[in-house]
């Protein structure tokens, strides 16, 4: 199967013009077909601030309240997404930027209310991906962007986490590729030692990971992020990468951050 | 050749959510390929004046600076064009939501600077539409739905006229596609007598347009729209419909607004 490289970027790279600039030369330099999937950053905070919404939190949680709905849209979808992908244009990648409604490519569910009404906020399941019409955009030599923005199929659209996205879209598109899915974040990968930014494990396998979550190195909020991705790698996807934005040329000699596998 | 509907809108049915709703259900009634570009109504302005941000005016024009064209984007390109598109894919249109930068399809270049400089607005040329790729998307049985953004291939966004936009797609589509062009206005037609709405002229033909031109029918800001709507027609175009967006769908039966055409 031909490879896919799906990557997804976080406040980290948004928020910063520069680190942008940077990264998105570097994934055009990629070779092959790939999706980039962008978080939101501060940005939506800070316009929320200016235009004098307050977040609505419950149980220290954020909600989605329909004017929270309209700021993501405006700057997740809108001001970021487009920004991306005038600049990957620019470097020469053919990108089209989407959120989930468009060409109905993702289609979320409003998240049940239990406990907590999160509001506007989409969850993804096994059929949510329209794999068919993003191999059509891919085969068309075209690069999808997405914003963290779904749709429910009647009209509402839905604030979806932008990892979520990732490894669905992953985990669905590895029934066509061979999908390796990379998360950039603001270490260089899963450390040895919290406190030696250099000590970064190199690789862990799906048999290391219980050893590794035994002996506390694995702890924290590693820990749900390296569940999700053993979950993605169990439903098919090749490889997942942890690693920090400014060492995606790495990527295609595969000495990026934290390499997880199989076995 | 096929048929093709170029359809645009602007403030008068964005702004209205039930007028926007009825016509969102017009427009996915329509039978066969069709693209909608819409223009940003309002809401960019009460933003603008949410965030503390004063128009930047020259001479009576307004000016396209950097926060103004931050704010076009979110609205244009983010809020409104997702909601449109979630609405669509309700109704059963399979719509993608578009800004000129997403698959390089519309590249404008900056307005050059005469007596006013305009800012981060681009201007179209007849090499600005991206044919292939738009005739790939409807190919694979998407609609098009254009935001008034656009960018440069250097990374630059810029804000461009949304009846420039329709005019400019509908030519370059021209060469592959019976193209009829439609653009919603408040009126339900070019009207013989100003002050009566019902006095639709129900067709004009360019050798008849000098005539309606000299006897002072047409004149004030419908001029320079039958100017632009002829020259589309010189250039390819098969009609262009000048009517009210909730009478769209008299269009399949060729009895909507006011018909323009060759001869």
């Amino acid at each position: 199967m031909e490879n896919l490289y799906i990557i997804k970027i976080g406040g980290n790279v948004i928020d910063n013009s520069e680190n942008l600039h940077y990264f998105l030369k570097d994934f055009s330099s990629l070779q092959g077909p790939r999706i980039l999937i962008h978080g939101g950053g501060k940005m939506a905070t800070q316009l929320s601030h200016t235009m004098g919404i307050n977040p609505n939190m419950v149980d220290g949680r954020r909600i989605t309240d329909a004017e929270t709905l309209r700021v993501v849209t405006m700057v997740y979808a809108g001001l970021i997404n487009k920004n991306i992908v005038a600049q990957l244009q620019a470097a020469g990648s053919n990108a089209i930027g989407l959120s989930g409604a468009d060409a109905n490519l993702i289609k979320a569910s409003k998240r049940p209310v239990k406990d907590i009404d999160y509001g506007l906020v989409g969850d993804l399941d096994d059929s949510s991906v329209n794999i068919a019409t993003m191999e059509a955009l891919l085969n068309e030599g075209l690069t999808p962007v997405f914003s963290a923005i779904t749709h429910d199929g009647t009209g509402q659209l839905l604030n979806t986490n932008a990892d979520t996205i990732a490894s669905a879209i992953a985990q669905a598109m590895a029934k066509r590729y061979s999908v390796r899915l990379v998360y950039c974040f603001e270490k260089k990968g899963v450390l040895q030692d919290v406190n030696d930014d250099e000590s970064v494990i190199r690789e862990i396998s799906a048999t290391q990971f219980p050893t590794l979550q035994a002996e506390g190195v694995i702890a924290g909020g590693m820990l749900p992020k390296l569940q999700n991705a053993f979950g993605a790698i169990e439903n098919g996807v090749t490889e997942v990468y942890i690693g920090r934005s400014d060492e995606l040329p790495l990527l295609s000699e595969g000495s990026f951050g934290t390499r997880l596998f199989a076995k």
